[in-house]
């Protein structure tokens, strides 16, 4: 199906937003009415600008309180339609959206309501224009879908049609029942489908749809379910976005169609349309990637760690550092910053990693060279939404080209006992791109999201959310800082697990390693909430361990100091605990600006 | 009274809330569980601090879930409650919070409450601590102050009080027939006093608290009227603010602290408590200053403007333009920037600008040196939140210090006819400071607020309020960008009033000024819209003047380019129109993005 985009949307000027949404591959755009008003280009320039994009213009947006008013009134808004409807010439728009009366004037009056739309959709088709007719879910007589379609109905008129908003329809109604008569509507008869998700906020639904509505994914409503009803009526118009959003208001427009387009693309496979290739879910982290403008730092804190530097790649300044499972990369290549070391990438081992890099670009991600140079192995990488490089791996899998493959060993020592494992990666986010990069590690690597937590670090509060896979193999949370610029989410880190975090965390001070030390208040929390074994507490204070219970298990955990825009985490998960220890974040964020800024004592 | 503030109301380390409070002036604090377990410093450590700081730790917060559950869940809470009191015993803090139950574990008991809480009483009374026991309005079974209060005058325990929330109450209800209630209480039971406003955002209970608690007086609710009940009690302890918000975890403790404090001595005055001096109304805008590296990129704009230099300083590099009562001073003294020409200062009217200073002393607005020289005048004068140098003139009463003695006349033309006046003064704000500009204006100045309203910028939503005279003879739309670095609200303006904005346009492109150019589809919609005399909005299109109509009158408007971050509007305001066209200000705001970064064509 053809998809478009409300310019509301996006960011930026009319123009910035049309060539947003023909870049991220959409076929068309509604255009609204404000960003037209506040444009330097005639209606006609608008309209070569779509067509040289490639864009039709699908919907001019909105016209609001026409019907069921005065006559008086109706006549001053018969003035104007025949304005609009001459601009839409202009424009090569063809089809209006109008919103039930919000006006103080209008009446409760179906059939003055259905009579006043047919005179305005009687000068609509002398223009050439249909118009489609919706309910706003805070209409003033008019609030739900039925209703707004009963009196087109009425009206009986070909030029009136209506227009099925998905926030709308959910916000007032999440029962499937309620969605039944959608199917009922003739499928010519709905002109315009738009759609939005938003998270299930329970405020007031205007204020609800003006700042927070979300692409569909994104948020708790069922638009999905809703897409099924209105495709069963036989609806063939556009799949179009109109997301009201404060974030997406500043963040560029670019990103943000990409992130867009995506969503309906998940969207069409989820109703069974399109043809995207199947999700290749990850089974485990190949490695993790260190970019460092100077290795040392890393290289003295992986040491300190137990890891020990295995290998060298062939024909780039890479270093491989394993300890058991657990293997880091340290790139000390051109795309390094001043700024320190930071986790640039991730090796994903796939079942499939052609598969899943099919599926990458098909849902818009960028693909990377498969080859770097042209000794390496061809291997299959994307970038996430922030910049992350995704290397898709099969590691040790003798058929398919495997990373490892670039990498010549180097004389070591053995790997210390007890090996490590990566158990997830924290993965920071840009400010404006939080939701996107949950819909694209959902969407292109399947994987699976948790609820979002708010966390308070001590200048403002963080949001996190994290993604994996069920059996835990993959895990990323993801968090964002509390504002653009806001360098509390400036650090990414790596978490390994232990099957014993008190033996790894003293190991690594004896190796010389510095742990983040935790205010000993946080430990006498620990002894009035929990009872602990003699002593047990006691080590937790001395290296800084902090402890966390779920239903299901324990969680005891502890950080290293930080390089550059990187840390390390060691983990011990027993019985099955399923979360990142958020409860001790606040802490934890606390320690990290007094290590960094001093102890402002 | 005696006033407090909750730690979670500011931003930052333990120690930094600790200092940003006492410096403000508070006696008290509440001491918030997460501040203290994130501190370095030992409980002794933060006793101390606060003893040389001059503050009492009024509060320890909170202890959850502790009544009306399972006896072997009480165990752990009383076992919990006893580590808690000897921490406090370390602190110094004789008072703590306990909030009515969320747990699924609570019963829906009344008797079960009253005793676990006179248990927990006991041992609190061992510790020398009383218990303060709280309704949250999201509480599982008690979720309203007289039920609480029922369950504490139940138990009938020495140790055992209430704890009133002005949120959790007035979230719940704001008939003031639900808070008589609060009379009844006995005042020596009523152990502490929590004061929260919001904005009335009829959102879920626990996100409205959560996020958007703000200062008394800053919000929707009736807090003064309320704290009248609590007064009439009896209550004779401390008045504390306890403000969750997204805002102030983020903005710096210094200020949000002065904020919260001016908010507190406000209120007292409210209900009739405290001795600030009585507002002194302005009557109007002697002057506006604009510091700028450079005098001569103004003084064309100025000049254009039919403005002429009248007179300079007798000891400094100011220049005064006048035109009718407009007068604009320009300054390229030190304080200028390199990012050119700014509204730094205005000269306000008064009455009687001693007494006005006065209460902008006492309501802690940092007061200006009276002289900047030996020769110059004694004028009055302090600094707004935002910097901004407010001086409080008596132009032309010989009886008073007059800013117009330390100008010497200068040779010049006669001025243009038609006289401007100063009709508003658009002061953008930092975007942490919203709330307490708009508190410091009507607080300090008596001015009166207008509703908030949500303007779109190409890059965002604002916010902007206006605070005004009755009469508008001092008018401040007060505005506020998108996120915190937004340049969109890096310009303030200063808009003139003229009789007849068409003819002071044209002079003013007579003369070399350049317009603002507005796009032609703005007015192709105003002639949708409306309808003009012939040839009227041919003369809006030529001069880019915007057009609104409200209940009152007609508002006509343009605006001229931007001179480094200042800019110059013309008004006409017709028929006692009240706004400042703030539905023009998308197309104006985009007409700017594109003057400044060229048309993204």
């Amino acid at each position: 199906m053809r998809t478009s985009i409300a310019t509301v949307s996006l960011s930026g000027s009319l123009t910035e937003k049309l060539t947003a949404a023909a870049r991220a591959g959409f076929d068309g755009v509604e255009i609204f009415e404000n960003d037209l008003l506040a444009s330097p280009l005639a209606p006609e320039e608008i309209r070569a600008r779509c067509a040289d994009l490639g864009l039709t213009i699908d919907l001019y947006q909105p016209m609001r309180d026409v019907e069921a008013v005065p006559e008086d009134e109706f006549a001053r808004n018969l003035r104007r339609a025949r304005a609009k409807f001459a601009l839409m010439n202009r424009l090569g728009a063809d089809t209006v959206l109008v919103c039930s009366s919000v006006s103080p004037l209008a009446r409760d009056d179906d059939a003055l309501a259905a009579g006043q739309l047919s005179r305005l959709a009687d000068l609509a088709r002398d223009h050439g224009v249909r118009v489609a007719y919706e309910a706003l879910a805070w209409g003033r007589h008019v609030s739900t879908y039925d209703h707004a379609w009963r009196i087109v109905e009425q009206a009986g008129h070909p030029a009136l049609g209506t227009c099925l908003d998905s926030f709308h329809i959910l916000s007032r109604s999440s029962d499937p029942k309620d969605l039944e008569g959608i199917a009922d509507i003739p499928g010519e008869k709905i002109f315009f489908l738009q759609l939005a998700d938003a998270p299930l906020l329970g405020m007031d639904v205007l204020q609800w749809s003006r700042h927070h509505r979300c692409f569909p994914g994104q948020g708790g409503f069922d638009v999905a379910g809703l897409l099924r009803h209105v495709l069963r009526a036989g609806y063939e118009g556009p799949l179009s976005l109109e997301v009201f959003n404060d974030v997406f208001r500043q963040a560029d427009a670019g990103p943000t169609a990409l992130d867009a387009r995506r969503s309906l693309l998940v969207l069409q496979e989820q109703v069974g349309l399109g043809d995207l290739p199947a999700p290749v879910v990850p089974t485990g982290i190949a490695f993790a990637e260190l970019v460092a403008p100077d290795a040392e730092p890393v290289s003295g804190l992986l040491g300190a760690l137990g890891f020990t530097r295995t290998a060298r790649h062939r024909g780039k300044p890479v270093e491989l550092w394993e300890r058991g499972e657990a293997r880091v990369l340290v790139n000390t290549g051109p795309a390094a910053r001043r700024d320190g070391a930071c986790l640039a990438a991730v090796g994903l081992e796939s079942p499939d990693p052609a598969g899943a890099a099919r599926r990458a670009e098909a849902l818009l991600s960028p693909v990377l060279p498969r080859r770097r140079a042209p000794e390496d192995a061809p291997l299959d990488a994307v970038a996430a939404p922030d910049g992350t490089e995704l290397f898709l791996c099969a590691t040790g899998r003798p058929e398919l080209p495997d990373w490892r493959a670039d990498f010549e060993d180097l004389p070591h020592t053995p790997p210390a006992p007890d090996p490590l494992r990566i158990d997830h990666l924290s993965l920071t986010q840009p400010w404006h791109h939080f939701d996107e990069a949950v819909l694209f590690h959902r969407a292109v690597l399947g994987l699976d999201a948790q609820e979002s937590v708010d966390v308070a670090d001590p200048y403002g509060l963080l949001r996190s959310r994290a993604v994996s896979t069920a059996d835990g193999g993959v895990r990323f949370p993801l968090t964002v800082g509390a504002a653009p610029g806001d360098d509390t989410a400036h650090a990414r880190h790596i978490a390994l697990a232990t099957d014993d975090v008190v033996a790894a965390a003293r190991r690594f001070t004896e190796a010389g390693g510095r742990l983040l030390p935790i205010p000993a208040n946080y430990h006498d929390d620990l002894a009035a909430r929990y009872e602990f074994a003699d002593g047990e507490l006691d080590v937790y204070r001395e290296l800084g361990i902090l402890y966390d219970r779920d239903a299901h298990g324990v969680f005891r955990h502890c950080y290293t100091h930080t390089v550059g825009r990187v840390f390390f985490e060691l983990v011990q998960r027993d019985g099955g605990y399923q979360g990142y220890g958020a409860a001790n974040a606040p802490v934890r964020l606390a320690a990290q600006r007094t290590a960094r800024y001093g102890a402002a004592r």
